[in-house]
C-alpha cells in the first residue's frame, strides 16, 4: 500500500496537493486560485454548514443575503478597512455590453454594504441587537493560493451584528467564539483548538480586539479556523449605525463581525489526515461506513444489502461498495484516501464462519467479529473515531508546543511546533523581529489559557508558529 | 385596515413593491438590479431551498461547488451560447490591482465550466451518469429589474448532469421536471403549474428540448417557474464530453441543464399575496403560528407561553408576540402583511372564559375556540391553508384560461388572463405576431395537458400569456 501518497514527513505540502486529486476532494478552477469543490469534499462542508448554521441560529442571529457586486465608493466610506484590501480586489469594469460609470468590487467581504442596510434598519433601541448571518462567496485575489487553505475565491459565512452597550456586542463575540465557533471544531471537526486573542498587528483592520482559535497541523504549523472582531464604535460611526435610546437621545451603536470558511476543510485534511490519506472525523463524513462485498456470491450479496439497513437504521450514513469488477485491494485504498471512518469487509470465507471484517480507518485495525454483532461495532466504532482523531490531535499540540525565552528558541521550536513565550519580553518589537523568520504571534493567552482583555494584563503568553 | 396597501386591482406592480417593503422580504440592493434579501424572506428561502434540495439528491443528484469566475475565452467555446448571453455579462477586468490579461466574466451561468471539468471527469461508462447540481449566484446584467422576478444577481440551483444515452438523459430530465420541481411547487409552494415544452422561439439556446413549468400569477400573467433542458449531444460536442464503452469505443454523452432560482419566492408572492399582504403557504412558512398577547397578565402570560410549547410539540414553527408596547392592531396588520398562516390571540376578556381566538390568514376568519383545542385546531388550520391556497391558486388557473382560435382573440383574452390556442393554427409565424403584442407562447402541451415530443405531434395546444 505504501506508494500511494507521497509520505507527510517528505514533502507535506506534495502530500497535501495529492490527497485533494487522488480523495477527489478538489480540482484548480480555471483561473488561477480559485477551486472546483468536488462532490465528496462538498457533502462534507454542507454537514459542516448544517452544524455551523444550527449554532449560529441558536444564538438568535439570522440568515440574509447581501448582493455580491459593491459599488467602490463604499469601500472608501471605511478607509482602513480598503487599506487591507485593496490589491486584493476584483473590480467589474464592464456590464450590459458597455463600460460602468462606477466600478463595482466584488465583495471581498461584506461589511461595508451590510453596514449601509444596518444603517437603514437600525432607528431605535428596539431594533437592537440586529444579529445578522450570510453564507455567501466572497473574492480576494491571492498571491500564493492553495486549495481551501488561501483561495481567490472561497465560500464562507460572515456575521455582522450590533448591539446597544459594548458589554452586550462583547459577551455575544464570546459566545460565537466560544460556543459556535469553538465547539464546532472541537465537537464535530475533532479538531482542539488554542483560543486567544490577536496582536495589534494581526488584528483586523477596524478591529479593537480580534479572537481567534488556532490548530496545529499535522506538519506543526498553525492554521487560523475563525476569527470573532470587536469593532468597537468604528464601524457604526463610519457607517452611521446608530439608535434612538428610550428617552430619546441618540448612541452609536457597537458592533461586531466574525466568519469562518472552506478553509476549515483544509484544516480537517491536514490535522488528520496520515500518510494513507485523509482520515474524516464521522460526525462530518458523508459516508460513515461502507460495507464492503470483497467478492460476490448471492449469500455475500444479501448479507451485504442487510447490513446496510441495519446499519442505517442505526442512523449512520452508510454506502454498499459491491463494484467487484475493480480489484479489492483497489477499493480499500480508495476508502482510505476518502478517509471514510469503518468499513465492513463482507466476503465468502469468513461469511461461510459467520463472520465479516471490521476495518478503522483511525488506527488502520482490522478485526474479524461475528456478523450479528457488526453494526453495532461499527456504530462503536464511529465514536472511538470521532474521540481518537480528537486525541490525536491534543496530543501532538502539546507534545510540540514549548515554553521558550527568546525569540532565537522561539524560531527553532517552530520548525516542529508552536513556542510559548513572555509576551512581556517578546512585545511588538520582537514580534517583528519574528516575522523576518517567517514565526508570527498566532495569538496572546491568559497564563491558564483564557482571553486577555488587553496585551498589558499582566502574565500574557505569546503563542508563536508558522502559520498557512 | 385599509389603505395598508394599494389593492391589487388598482395596480399590482405597485403592490407588489408594497409588500416587499412592508412585509420586510427585500430591499433594492447598491447596485441597480441587485437585491437585499431581508431575513424573514431567506428563512423562506431556505425552507424551500431544503425541500429542492432533498429532492434533488434522491434523484442521485450529487451537489458541487464551480468557481464564480470564467475566462471569458470558454464562452466562445460554445457560440451560441455566448451570444444568447453576451449583453448580460458583467466582466472583471482589473484584479490584484492591474489589469489582467485575460478578462474574467462573472458566471451568467456555469454551463461552460462545469462542461469543461464534466469532460475531464468522465472517462468511461462507468464514470457515467454523471449528476451534479450547485446552489450558487449567477449575474446576468438585467435592463428591467424587478426584485426577486428578474434581478442582476440571483441564487439558484443549476443542475448539469451527463448520460451514455439519449433516452437516460430525456427519462432523467423528466424526472426533474416532474418529481423535483414539479412536486416542490405543488406540495410546498401550493402553485399548481402548467407543464409544457418551450417553442424554438423561447427555447434555452443550444437546448434541444425544454421543458417548463409555467405559474399564473395574481394579475392572471405567467411566470417562468422552472426549466429543464435537454441539450443532446450539442454540449458535449463543444467540451468534448465523451467516454469509451464497455467495448472500447468512443461516444459523446448525452447532458441536460436545469434550474430554479428566487424567483420562484417572486411567484409565491404574486401567486398567493392578497391586498392585506403575503399569504405564506405553512410548508415554507419561517413562522407557522403566531401567538399572540392582546394584553398582558399574569393569566395571559403564562397561557401564551405554555400555548407555545404546546404548538411547538406538534412540530410547528411557532413564535410568540409579547410586544404590547406595539398596538394590538398594528400587530395583526404586520402579521398579515408578513402572511403569516395562523394566529392565535390570547387576551384576558376570552381567557376569563377558557377561550382564545384563532385567526387564519388564508380567508381572514376569526374563531373563537376554547383554549384546550386551540394548539390542535391551528395545527389543522395549517393544513387547510396548505390546501386553501392551492386551490384558490387552481381555480384562477382554470377560471382564467380560455380557448381561443385567432391570434387577435388571444391578445384579448391575455389582458386577464391565458388562452389556449391550436399550435397548428398559430405557428410561429403567428407567434412572433404576438410577441409584438407581449403575448407570448408559454408552452406547448398535448391535448391532455401532458408533454408533446414535439411541435409538431397532432392536437398540440400553445398556452399564450403575458409574462413576467
Amino acid at each position: 500500500m505504501s506508494g500511494v501518497l507521497t509520505p507527510r514527513d517528505a514533502d507535506f505540502p506534495r502530500w497535501y496537493q495529492e490527497v485533494l486529486a487522488k480523495a477527489e476532494l478538489a480540482d484548480s478552477g480555471p483561473v488561477r486560485g480559485t477551486m472546483v469543490i468536488r462532490p465528496y469534499a462538498y457533502a462534507a462542508w454542507e454537514l459542516m454548514q448544517a452544524d455551523m448554521d444550527r449554532r449560529i441560529k441558536a444564538t438568535g442571529a439570522r440568515n440574509a443575503y447581501f448582493p455580491l457586486l459593491i459599488p467602490e465608493s463604499y469601500l472608501a466610506r471605511e478607509a482602513e478597512h480598503v487599506e487591507g484590501f485593496s490589491p486584493e480586489l476584483a473590480v467589474v469594469t464592464h456590464a450590459g455590453g458597455k463600460e460602468l460609470d462606477e466600478p463595482l468590487v466584488v465583495r471581498p467581504t461584506s461589511e461595508t454594504v451590510i453596514g449601509e442596510y444596518m444603517a437603514k434598519w437600525v432607528q431605535s433601541y428596539r431594533d437592537l441587537p440586529l444579529l445578522l448571518n450570510q453564507w455567501a462567496n466572497v473574492v480576494r485575489w491571492e498571491l500564493r493560493p492553495r486549495v481551501f487553505l488561501r483561495t481567490t475565491e472561497f465560500l464562507w459565512q460572515e456575521g455582522h451584528t450590533a448591539h446597544a452597550t459594548e458589554r452586550e456586542a462583547r459577551d455575544y463575540a464570546r459566545l460565537i467564539h466560544d460556543e459556535v465557533y469553538g465547539r464546532h471544531m472541537s465537537d464535530r471537526l475533532a479538531i482542539p483548538t488554542l483560543p486567544g486573542r490577536k496582536t495589534q498587528r494581526e488584528r483586523f483592520a477596524g478591529a479593537v480586539n480580534t479572537l481567534t482559535l488556532e490548530a496545529m497541523m499535522g506538519d506543526g504549523k498553525a492554521l487560523q479556523m475563525a476569527t470573532t472582531h470587536e469593532l468597537g464604535q468604528n464601524f457604526a460611526r463610519a457607517f452611521d449605525i446608530a439608535f434612538g435610546s428610550a428617552v430619546g437621545s441618540r448612541a452609536l451603536a457597537w458592533t461586531t463581525s466574525w466568519g469562518t470558511s472552506t478553509r476549515m476543510f483544509g484544516g480537517v485534511i491536514m490535522a488528520h489526515g496520515d500518510d494513507h490519506g485523509l482520515r474524516l472525523p464521522p460526525t462530518i463524513a458523508p459516508v460513515q461506513v461502507l460495507v464492503t462485498v470483497v467478492r460476490r456470491s448471492s449469500d455475500v450479496d444479501l448479507v451485504a444489502g442487510r447490513l446496510v439497513e441495519e446499519v442505517r437504521g442505526r442512523g449512520v450514513r452508510v454506502e454498499l461498495d459491491d463494484d467487484v469488477d475493480t480489484a479489492f485491494g483497489r477499493r480499500a485504498v480508495d476508502a482510505e484516501l476518502k478517509g471514510i471512518p469503518v468499513r465492513i469487509e463482507v466476503g465468502p470465507r469468513d461469511l461461510a464462519h459467520g463472520n465479516v471484517v471490521l476495518a478503522r480507518r483511525l488506527d488502520r485495525t482490522k478485526e474479524t467479529v461475528p456478523l450479528t454483532r457488526a453494526a453495532e461495532l461499527a456504530h462503536a466504532a464511529l465514536a472511538e473515531t470521532q474521540q481518537g482523531l480528537f486525541e490525536l490531535a491534543a496530543n501532538r499540540m502539546a507534545d510540540r508546543t514549548v515554553d521558550v525565552s527568546s525569540p532565537e528558541e522561539a524560531v527553532a521550536a517552530c520548525r516542529a511546533g508552536w513556542a510559548r513565550m513572555a509576551w512581556s519580553q517578546l512585545g511588538p518589537e520582537g514580534e517583528a523581529r519574528l516575522a523576518d523568520h517567517g514565526v508570527s504571534v498566532r495569538c496572546l493567552q491568559t497564563p491558564d489559557g483564557g482571553l486577555p482583555d488587553s496585551e498589558d494584563e499582566p502574565g500574557v503568553v505569546a503563542v508563536l508558529a508558522r502559520a498557512y
